[in-house]
Formats: structure tokens, C-alpha cells, sequence
């Protein structure tokens, strides 16, 4: 690899390294106003937002880990530490052994409602409301750009998330 | 403020939630890349980038902390684990009683020549040679819009970095 090595432009240094210095403080932003107004990481309230919008507010603990950000090992301290604080509970999964189900509850739905317009206010003062339009539009095509890239893992991704539970409802409603 | 919630249309929303994914996919890359390849997870990697572009390949701990992505106490704890593979060494500062020195060493100079091929091409695969040249100057522009927009962390940021430590050179070389 070393004979061949494409080094990057002048040009795409600098892109690369302001993508990199733009990431870490967006994402230090969001995450410091979720934990100082709610009490939440980012990674938290992520996943309280993955389970709201599952069926039954519930997913498996390993669809949980494709949709969040987090391993297997670092989701399962974070749904204990939710658990905790009433926010999810977790439960067998009914027609699979080897499966647990995480489910929201009312006052982990509730939780996510009372942080969301804080989180969307910051959102937008540290992305969306400092670009145009247009700039939006672009970055939704480099985006979209970005996954295709890492397309073998999304892809593989997407298929485990397909993978559901049947009976989560009966299970825990 | 929820009475006044500025919620994201459709557009930005999903713009968002593919920023996100396209992060973790290019961060997760990068990452794993380093880690498989050189056993430099990213954050450490970049750690001997900063110390090999300062003057005399030496930064005092809080600029380093500044430059990089990490907590002083996470930085602290990095440094620790380089200092251990002899990567860095870390000496008092002759000129501030506070202050700490980290420094390249020659090892740690070499496993950073010997890292970098495969990081910029992992670099090139998941950003650089996904995006169409117009792309690539698009999001200089976006993420010089998003560094903009936390300029006052930012700010100061630079601020602390602007504080050299005199005669760093003097004590290690």
C-alpha cells in the first residue's frame, strides 16, 4: 500500500480536517445541552428516540445496536443505566431465547418529549440554521454519498434490523 | 422555549438523521481501520499527529486537549497508554510550574509514518473518493459554516492554544 499511497490534496487535507474539527463540535454541542437541560448523552436520548418510533415503542436489544451508536457491550450498560431511571424497561423476548426486547416507557416517552425542543433548538443553532438551504440540500447528497461508501456494512446492517420479534406487543402491552 | 419549537420539516430532519449515520459509518471506519491495522484507535492517531506538526514535536497537555477531541482526563489517560508503547514522553514544563510537556518520540514518529498509508486511504474510501470534486469544496464550506456557528467555543479555544510554553525545545532535545 505504502508504494501507491494516494495522499490527500492540499485541498482535501483541509476539508478533511474541518469535517473533522465541525463534527466534534457539533457533536460535543449537542451532546453537552442534552446532558445539562436533560440529564441525557446524546447516545441516551438516541436511543429513546429509536424506541419511540418502534412498534410498541419496543425494539430488540440487537436491532438496538444496528440503529444506535453503540456496541453490544456499551448498549446493554446504556439500557441499565435508562432502566434505572424508569425511562426503558427490558424483557424477554416471547418467541426467541436468545433475545431481550427494550421497551420506552410513559415516563421515558414523556422524558423524550420534555428534552426534544431543547435538542432540535441546538440542532439548528449547530447545523441547520447555520447553513443555507441549498447548503442543507448538499449535504443531504454527501451524505447520502458517505453511506453508499460504507454500503457492505449498512447494507448488512439494515438486514439484521429486519429481524423482528414477533409478539413484543402481546409480550408488553 | 417548547412553546416556540422551530421543529425540523422533513427535509432537515432527514438530513440530520443521515448526517448522523453517515458519521458513525465514517468515524466507525476510520476507527477500526487504524485499530486493525496500526492498534492506534483514531483519537490516539491524532494525538501524534498534533505532537508531530508542533515545534519540536512537543505541545503542553492543554494544548493538546484543545487540538484534539479529547477530555483533559480522557487525554491524560491516552497519553499514558502512548508513554507505555514508548510512543510519547511526558516531562514537566521548565517555564510553568502547572504544566506538562508530551513529546513525539523517534518510535512514536515512525508508527505515525507507518500508520498513515492506510489511514488516508481509508480516509479517500470513506469521504474523499466518494464525493465528486464539487462535493469535496461544498463541505469546506459547510463545515466552515458549522465551525462558524461555535465560534465562541471555538474562539477560545485558539485562545489556549496560542499559549506556547517557552523552552520546550531547551528541556527535551
Amino acid at each position: 500500500m505504502e508504494t501507491s499511497t494516494r495522499w490527500l490534496t492540499a485541498e482535501e487535507q483541509k476539508v478533511w480536517r474541518q469535517f473533522l474539527t465541525a463534527c466534534y463540535a457539533l457533536f460535543g454541542a449537542v451532546d453537552g445541552q442534552l446532558i445539562r437541560d436533560s440529564g441525557l448523552p446524546h447516545g441516551y436520548y438516541e436511543i429513546l428516540v429509536h424506541l419511540s418510533e418502534a412498534p410498541g415503542r419496543a425494539l430488540r436489544m440487537s436491532q438496538l445496536a444496528t440503529a444506535s451508536t453503540f456496541s453490544k457491550s456499551r448498549l446493554s450498560h446504556a439500557v441499565s443505566r435508562l432502566e434505572e431511571r424508569g425511562l426503558v424497561i427490558r424483557v424477554d423476548c416471547a418467541t426467541d431465547r436468545r433475545g431481550q426486547i427494550a421497551q420506552l416507557t410513559d415516563q421515558g416517552m414523556a422524558a423524550l418529549e420534555a428534552a426534544a425542543p431543547g435538542h432540535v433548538e441546538q440542532v439548528r443553532r449547530s447545523l441547520i440554521d447555520a447553513l443555507t438551504p441549498e447548503q442543507v440540500r448538499q449535504l443531504g447528497e454527501i451524505t447520502g454519498a458517505m453511506i453508499a461508501a460504507a454500503s457492505p456494512d449498512a447494507a448488512s446492517g439494515c438486514q439484521e434490523a429486519d429481524v423482528g420479534c414477533h409478539g413484543i406487543e402481546d409480550d408488553l402491552r
